[in-house]
């Protein structure tokens, strides 16, 4: 059945193979009359684009986006915006050896099992290309977002044993592994380089802070704002669990240590701590929304 | 908006707050032609009821449910089926006191921030007694799975510093913490008693493991089957953080550790080791599903 | 697959067959803070209820409505609404005899060959008793759209060749036919009683009249206004056609006559006529929404 | 909000307006392993252009279809098929003077009520020209129901005063105006030239037959086969109404007359004759669906 959209009022679709002709992302329910800067999309494809740093995956991507519909004279109408990017540098030829292989850590066997068939060219729809059309979209919904002020910033906390000592949102794009720690950052870099060297990959944490949400988002009780962003971050590839405020660690810890004491801050209602994450009962409380997400190694290694 | 349904071809609705004058749920696109035996329901619900032990919530609940429509004759006949259970033990008059208060670690703001009012009775719609129809719909489901030899367990793996020391299916009835490790769950419920005497509450960490799920479940790429069912559990109340497989532990280790090595077992495709936790590219391997859930102390505790 | 729900933001699900226990609504998405008057959904069940008039069904159903969610202290709170109406006159002992048959016009057939069973008392949930669930979870929708000054007129244009001379909304409830015009309703009470006695039935048109609908709500493409609307009508049992404004008319007109000139109306864009039928590129445009709706006379008749 | 999408399980989204860069639709949820044919698509778009006859939209729009992804090596892979169509042949100069005028008969008006704004290049999302996309995801639905021995038939059955006499479905193709009898249809030529050619234009209806349909599809009670159909169709373009099988005429018709007789037809149960339509209760009998759909006159004419 169908499963390639998210969302109901701002609803995002996504399509496209690792190997096939093009890529791309419909967004429906964009509000009209929104300045839509096609050179944004473009530089947050960039930003996802491999090949800036050593650390991350190495295959050149030129990818280049072109806006089919729903923007009219440099704002949006209303109608579906409609994100198109061919895939170029698509050499398929290398992938005929794995045909008839199911690699494992990939989705080769789970595909044909659902499908009875798969188009093994790169992973196909399972590749980590399909994010591609997620940053595409996601540009128009960060657009959105800056009109009410929300800022999302996504981060790298650890990367194998090496952690963020600190996270300073200014030190993230000043990196290729976008870790808020510049210091770690290097660290990191090397250690990721050495292992790739041996033929391995490593996994590491991402982080997510959403500043700026106002108080009262998210539906109870199947569509709580958490358990929302939770689907969301599952449904990229490789990622293995999420938590939100204080996460697992609250295991080991009292009420009294957890519940946030509230305040009022600039005449508003706040907490003095943010274990909750930002989320409470499913609806953001204006704090701070924090999630830290664990992504596992890159599957495709030399190593067997 | 509408946000208490959950499932698109077999879709349950729950509705009813704590203190209203009852709770149900509304289970569509069950199949036609399945016994469904309302005793079992019944006792789910029992199963999940408070007052069995001192280490879970006290307050007695004696819920019988209702089927209201969809079952004739003791089978299902594909309409929707109505589950009803009244509230008969809701005392609203001790949360007089609470009306004008905003409870840390509570939904009491959010709600408020969200709706401009809220149902100050019992925590209204956030209250955990919302599970209590979802427990009588999961009872629809599980009595479904059964026909297709899909079991799934829920078990307390953590509770504060106390871990379970194996994972023994056979002893999670057999103590009121649903432990899958008796010797633990004996040392839990005394940590439970002693921090609850000193009016304080605790975390912890639930596990559920699904057998017998056939390959070849879950949607890509929003709907995959990790991200739905993270989704699903993120929606209960007070739940933190989830992780699939190894999960977390994913950050500090190579891919050539996490990659499971694949085999075939008794003629079928599977793999040697479970990192993957019985999800591949967001759709079932056929190896079992295994989450871990973060649960933060219950808010409602005397000590401030 | 779940089918017992209409609507994505206001989402109505109704559940319950004709003979079961009991039959019901769950209303999710209604805005918190509506003044909610139970005797209000009492009095559109009243409405509904045969026995008021010869000329309508016979069976008396005095349905009583329980608000068991979703209101506090007499207003919404945001939290789902379930409805419930204890079938308290289901004698089912008459249909024993035509469990094993199909009978012509009605659903048996068709639920049979679905769901490889059926519950035949009454026609379970085919039966127009289903519509019960609609008018209590209407009452509602009245409620809301009656705080936007929207106001909704259904009425009876024509029983067999007995057809409304006018329509003059202040008639509508002066006859049990609910026909605009009383004069004509007389003669078709009198039709109507005719046939009856003959053991027949007759078919008929009913008008829908939405007035002060603002201008712009409606989604293209796929979810235009008369879209979404003739799905919802067509979701009524007994409904065989649905037409806007001219409707079937329009296909022996020329676009010059078709084409509502536009004009300036108390300061608002309208159009002189309203052939078009308050819906333009599937949205309203300000002027009256007006459906034509024809249903077929009811199945269940003493003639073969 | 997000309107672009129709269907649950098969879902299509179409996007792109008439003088945008390309149009386009996403179908999702088809079943791997369908052998897909580009030609078929392309054959299917050739059908609906315009400019074969003089009776039909004289512009010219020799639309390449493009399939971006969800097929490899001919077949489906149940990955989302993006099927993309420039617009090569979009000028829109001749709409700039239009750009301050709300044209009668259009959804300018309605538009610019709902979005504040609009893309006035032809009518943008309102145009009839995004059938192209319905069309080519269309080509994809046909595939997919062939295998089920399921035919459909489109046609004409009136056009102003001139009607069909007969239907013989071998006659459509015949015909630039699909209708089922061609002697009917060279009066509709005629006619329509002559109206044409006085800067006017005309209504008709169009008829709809699907053939093979097995018993047993649609979902009670909100999403009845009937009800989802409906919908379908009003959300096209310049459609004032839709009925099934006897339609409008059941208003003076008596329910002896409607019922349609049960009868074992090949061994199955069958009716004798087809009043419903091939829907009873929402639910297929097995017999042919049959639509009938009110189409107003083009609302682009030089007549005021």
């Amino acid at each position: 059945m169908a499963g390639n959209s998210i969302g109901e009022i701002f609803r995002v679709t996504t399509w496209g193979e690792s190997h096939g002709p093009a890529i791309g992302a419909t967004v429906d329910g964009c509000p009209a009359g929104l300045e839509l800067d096609a050179d944004f999309i473009q530089k947050e494809l960039e930003r996802r684009r491999g090949g800036q740093s050593a650390s991350t995956t190495q295959r050149a991507e030129p990818d280049r986006v072109e806006i089919c519909s729903g923007v009219f004279e440099g704002y949006t109408t209303g109608a579906p915006i409609s994100l198109l990017i061919r895939n170029v540098d698509a050499d398929s030829t290398a992938y005929e050896e794995i045909k008839d292989l199911y690699r494992p850590g990939h989705a080769d066997y789970t595909y044909e099992a659902k499908y009875g068939r798969r188009d093994h060219r790169g992973g196909g729809r399972a590749s980590g290309r399909e994010t591609a059309a997620r940053v595409a979209a996601g540009a128009v919904a960060k657009t959105l977002l800056r009109e009410y002020q929300i800022i999302i910033y996504g981060y790298t906390l650890q990367v194998g044993e090496i952690k963020a000592g600190k996270i300073d949102f200014d030190q993230i794009e000043l990196n290729p592994l976008r870790c808020p720690d510049n210091h770690a950052a290097a660290k990191m870099e090397e250690l990721v380089e050495k292992v790739r060297a041996g033929g391995d990959s490593l996994g590491g944490i991402v982080g997510v802070t959403a500043q700026g949400v106002p108080p009262g988002l998210g539906e109870p009780v199947f569509h709580k704002l958490d358990a929302d962003l939770a689907g969301a971050i599952l449904s990229i590839g490789g990622v293995k669990g999420v938590e939100f405020g204080i996460g697992f660690d609250v295991a080991e810890m009292y009420g009294s240590q957890v519940n946030d004491p509230m305040v009022m801050k600039d005449k508003k209602v706040g907490t003095i701590t943010n274990n909750h994450g930002g989320i409470l009962g499913g609806i953001s409380s204006g704090e701070d929304i924090v999630m830290r997400i664990a992504v596992k190694p890159t599957s495709s290694i030399a190593k067997p």
